[in-house]
């Protein structure tokens, strides 16, 4: 299994509408992938690593597939709409990394 | 709920020993959290969003707990044991954040 991370980096001044990522933007996501997005997962930053320091990105989604393959077989078709709608919750250019799941 | 994410840097050069980190440190950080960690990943970077680019973090942990406070209490008394066994597995420092866990 493999994940695709998505980090909005918490740049100072930057939008970023939480409610809009998590109920709009990250079904739409999932709904386009269908069953290819096993599951998908979402994170608010809250800090960093020492006591009331920033955190190094201001949210993050994790989505879930059996491989590299499935992903962009699923997400490629519905990138353009996916990318479109991005504006609606950010200013922020996201850090965009895919793993292998080695514990899941 | 809350995740801590301990992302290493994928540094050019940089040592990092993914069957260490797998079998030997994270089961031994989820030994001295015990139930307070209640479960947690391990992600190998592949690669980045733009094909045949490199990963952001060579690896990654997320470790999942009911709270900032549980997590707190739960590692902070073995944290010097836990970061003595760092340089077991790399030489990097890694980036370390705290989410607030929004789709599970």
């Amino acid at each position: 299994m493999i994940k695709v991370s998505v980090m909005y980096p918490n740049n100072p001044g930057a939008r970023f509408d939480h409610a809009y990522y998590r109920d709009t933007h990250m079904p739409l996501v999932k709904a386009r992938m269908g069953d290819a997005c096993l599951k998908y997962t979402v994170d608010k930053g809250l800090g960093g690593g020492a006591p009331g320091s920033a955190p190094t990105y201001v949210g993050m989604c994790h989505i879930f597939c059996d491989s590299v393959e499935s992903f962009q077989a699923s997400f490629g078709p519905h990138a353009q709409e996916i990318m479109a709608d991005i504006p609606n919750y950010t200013d922020l250019t996201p850090v965009i990394q895919i793993s292998e799941v080695v514990v899941a």
